[in-house]
């Protein structure tokens, strides 16, 4: 039977188990990506594994989070960062150099390979075909330590583009349109492979913003071909040699097909404050709007630059609109300032911001109270701009530019004639804002700020977890919820004890407190607990508040392992509805006296008197691994037997 | 007898007093500039005032402060100054326009004319001959509405400059030199007039970085002549009409003279944490540096930068050093863009940020925990930096590029070949980025977002003032040790009793609470107390916290009057020996009951039974403002006795 393009690369990196939906695998990777707000735990953590040199093909240490530097433990980072990628043979991306994943799909990204990034976007790099999966840093620290990446086989669905965009209409409209369909939990446990004639019609960064925004799906990740395109991008990227043929076999299965027609689609925006609040730009109307900001690891590219700096060259900016432009990387910035496109967008009006994530990551331009901002980013989760109140729709760069000019939220097809960009068939390669680990790194001295906190690590559980339900949630909740983004919280990723301080702070600012009143606690959540961000911050601030399971509905795939890597149980209701028999206070019972061998847990419900099942649906691995307090406990007691 | 140039703009413009240095004079104002971090204070102080419109020539509302926008408070602002620059006649400069300074400079300030800004770095505009004064946003309000501008006359110096600079040393090591020989207190009340032949050797930017860094001696101003070289600066930004010629009469005196022979000058540093702690590069040796700054009101010009992107080309940032860069200005920010001076920036390895004051404000760009930073600023208080131990030096920007490449603090005349930049006869002029208010503002609605609070106002002082010292400090406070700058703080100018938690903080972090505590209170200093910035939140927020008066060996400037504007008594010890008879914790009593007619007041130290004599120095008008309880206390009492 022919194999689709995950099934391709999965076969081909496959260390254990079978590739049965369901079924945990575990494959070898081949290339890691990290940036600095989930970076310097995962190095850390790698530190702790007690290896010399990462035995990746190849290992990126990214700086584009953390880039304000509002305070000292930003730059602290910095060096951390740098050292250690000196010490253990990672090359270091320098602040300035650009977002991890568009910079990854420029210089480093392969069609056929596999690529784990402590960053939910890492599938940005399914643009190129690569296999590239976002988890949190310890699974990547040990991927890097030549350890495996085990995950649940997904299904693979087929999303069939036909056709070709209308003018006006671009790549973001497509993936917003999927989002539409699938909704933020419609992507868990599944891949999205992209096919169909539609693909010959987009360019590699195109792809990039599709499978990078496959993220906000809930997917395990999103893949294109490598064709001849695909091809092209990397010989224009100097990487001729990178490129190999990628397709899926003609007799290829896929548990789904989705058929999308390109030429049908129009202008979409996602309304706040969800990704898969998709409406069409028309349905919206011309609301008002405070704040355009273009850029982020979605939308950020040459082309998608010039297309802004096209719409906007001989107009102005709104004069009750702040634009502001963060290109996506060094490379991008360069070709804007050499062809005379950023001076287009200076006179403009544009606010040029360095070359990071910034705004997408609520690191600064934080919208006014109550404003609405028009975003080219992936996610729209409330608070997450740095205003709490502040209505965030994300749509194209053709909208935003639009809607920059006009001050009300336009459709980019009221402005005349189609703009066509192109690429170059040379882009100005200079790889000079990376730096090249040494050959032997072991003389390296780590640089360590006072704001780089030791790891914490969680305890084995005991035999029956008795504690009180700190929180109970609603859908949805995201890792930001859990440990908020943003200028105030992330200058203290470094710092778990700091940080643990404002877990929950937008749902419910006294959760640190009282989980620290509690001694231990458990958490009830909805559907889709955890969704968003890769940030392991999120399992390590409840592991340190002593939050020892969270019983939910369904959860995210990324913060699931994280959970387990962090030693909290990650349970679901066998029966829904007995989420609505608990509340916030009971004390509940979690019996593990006869270990994690069945499917199901019970669990009393010590206050109102009554037992209810649970699953925990841990592999035999995971299993053991909460049982030895984690992730890095149970790899260095592996370490020792063996 | 002639004039100097003081003497003849302040004569133009006198409406009370007699030019004795000393007695206080009032001026007519033509123009006013505020910035957004003093500014929402000044608009609010205008309001109270009840006029319908400024009655200034010109009156300009920058935003280059508060950019980074954390948080929803800066976006607010910006709302906030923006409609009410509309309501009352102001123009609005939006964020991204750039420094207001350098902007003042390229699009507005005229020789001869008096500008008052609420911003210390205002005496800019002297590179073109304009009397400009920085101030509180109080005095800043009061002028906007028509009156006139209160200071005690200040003796004028003269520096002549004999001949040409040496290739690689710059206007900058000229400023830096005057305050090796003057010191940061050196020009306290007095006015810094620049002339000699080597005048005619310097660009109007060089002037104005020269005018600029006077703020830092304490000189109530700087003032270059209006000759030539102004004409076909101000005719290259199409505004040949504003330019008269302004010399000093032939025989015109000074109180002192001061000769500098530029051709013996060589590059110079300021080293931490006083700008005039200055020595030659060499002198300090290549120390090695973590980040180097270019930028801010001082030194980022269209040729400042010119001269660093031509050290740059063609090499690179050393890997152990963060450059970052901000241009000064949208109008310079377009000329590096459009002349490939960016792109080599960029490819050199810069990080290039929004054009505004960032890093010189410690809005980001703090360096790591004890780090070297070389900036091209005009201040490295402690601290200020955003990074409490980091080391601040001061330097060109042939310094700081020279330094970036290396590595450590660097010589430039090591680089060869000096680099010849001249000013284009035209520069691209575009006004679009401000806002031109409507004919009739009176049905503009004011925003105003929930982080501006009404601005408090003092009492009028108890007759016998019986307090403790809640803080003695020593020589050299700062307005940035009283109510501290950085992107923590920033967001709180709108906001005192926010804002006022903060006070002294990094001097004694108890200070806020012990204020409020004791109800009322008092400070002790020493010399040149409240010097640096114009931020009358050094006064208001001690105001706020029950300071009701300072016992200082001597003032800045600036800072005296917003004490004497928010009610609080400036008074210096009769016998400076008397400092050391008094502790922190202390009971005082001030006894006011014979009013302030008399030059000397009787405080008791209740504590320790005994009594000293100070001096108020208060014309009889702030003597009339302190018993009003204020500036706008007695402006609401003159308005309503007319």
């Amino acid at each position: 039977m022919g194999q689709n393009l995950a099934q391709k690369i999965i076969s081909q990196h496959l260390v254990a188990g079978k590739m049965v939906p369901g079924e945990e695998v575990a494959i070898r990777i081949d290339q890691t990506l990290t940036q600095d707000a989930t970076g310097t735990m995962a190095y850390l953590q790698l530190e702790a594994m007690g290896i010399p040199r990462v035995r990746t093909k190849l290992s990126v240490s990214y700086v584009d989070h953390n880039t304000l530097q509002t305070g000292f433990e930003n730059a602290d980072d910095h060096l951390f960062l740098q050292s250690i990628a000196a010490k253990y043979g990672i090359i270091f991306s320098r602040p300035g150099n650009g977002i991890c994943h568009q910079v990854h799909l420029e210089r480093f990204a392969v069609p056929g390979t596999t690529l784990l990034g402590a960053d939910s976007h890492t599938p940005t790099a399914g643009g190129v075909g690569a296999l590239a999966i976002g988890a949190g840093g310890l699974d990547v620290a040990v991927a890097m330590a030549g350890g495996p990446f085990y995950f649940n086989m997904p299904v693979v669905i087929r999303v069939n583009l036909h056709g070709r965009l209308s003018p006006w209409v671009s790549a973001k409209d497509i993936i917003l349109e999927v989002l539409r369909r699938l909704t933020v939990k419609g992507g868990v446990g599944k891949i999205i492979e992209y096919g169909g004639d539609g693909v010959a019609t987009l360019s590699v960064p195109e792809r990039a913003t599709i499978t990078n925004m496959g993220a906000e799906l809930g997917a395990t990740t999103s893949i294109f071909p490598s064709d001849e395109i695909t091809r092209a991008f990397l010989a224009a990227q100097g990487r001729a040699a990178d490129w190999v043929e990628l397709l899926p076999d003609a007799d290829a299965t896929y548990e789904q097909i989705i058929d999308i027609d390109l030429g049908n689609l129009e202008p979409l925006v996602a309304r706040p404050h969800m990704p898969d609040n998709v409406a069409t730009v028309r349905e919206v109307g011309p609301i008002k709007v405070n704040q355009v900001a273009i850029g982020s690891c979605t939308n950020s590219s040459y082309a998608d630059l010039m297309r802004v700096a096209a719409i906007l060259k001989g107009k102005r900016v709104h004069p009750d609109v702040s634009l502001v432009i963060a290109p996506g990387s060094r490379q991008v910035f360069r070709m804007l300032a050499d062809n005379g496109a950023l001076a287009d967008l200076v006179t403009a009006g544009a606010r040029i911001l360095e070359c990071a994530c910034g705004p997408c990551i609520g690191m600064g331009q934080a919208p006014p109270s109550g404003g609405v901002s028009v975003r080219t980013f992936n996610r729209n989760f409330q608070g997450r701009s740095g205003t709490a109140d502040a209505l965030v729709y994300l749509a194209s760069p053709e909208v935003a530019a639009a809607t920059a000019i006009n001050g009300y939220l336009s459709d980019p097809r009221e402005l005349g004639d189609p703009i066509n960009i192109t690429l170059p068939a040379s882009f100005p390669v200079d790889d000079g804002m990376f730096i090249f680990p040494p050959e032997d790194g072991s003389q390296v001295e780590i640089r360590r700020g006072p704001n780089i906190k030791p790891l914490p690590l969680p305890q084995p559980p005991d035999p029956v977890i008795e504690a009180p339900v700190i929180l109970k949630t609603g859908d949805n909740i995201t890792t930001d919820h859990i440990s908020p983004a943003g200028a105030k919280y992330l200058p203290l990723r470094s710092n778990i004890p700091a940080l643990a301080e404002h877990a929950f702070e937008g749902v419910d600012p006294t959760f640190a407190r009282r989980a620290r009143e509690a001694g231990q606690g458990i958490i009830v959540g909805g559907q889709n607990y955890g969704q968003g961000s890769s940030r392991e911050h999120a399992a390590l601030c409840p592991m340190y508040l002593g939050i020892k399971a969270v019983i939910a509905k369904s959860f995210a795939r990324i913060h699931r392992s994280n959970l387990v890597n962090f030693g909290i149980l990650p349970l679901t209701f066998a029966d829904p509805a007995d989420y609505d028999r608990i509340a916030a206070g009971d004390k509940l019972a979690i019996d593990l006296r006869s270990g994690l061998g069945q499917e199901e847990i019970a669990v009393t419900n010590v206050t109102r008197g009554f037992t209810f099942k649970v699953r925990h649906g841990l592999s035999p691995r995971q299993q053991t691994i909460i049982l030895a307090g984690g992730l890095l406990n149970y790899t260095r007691q592996q370490a020792k037997g063996n």
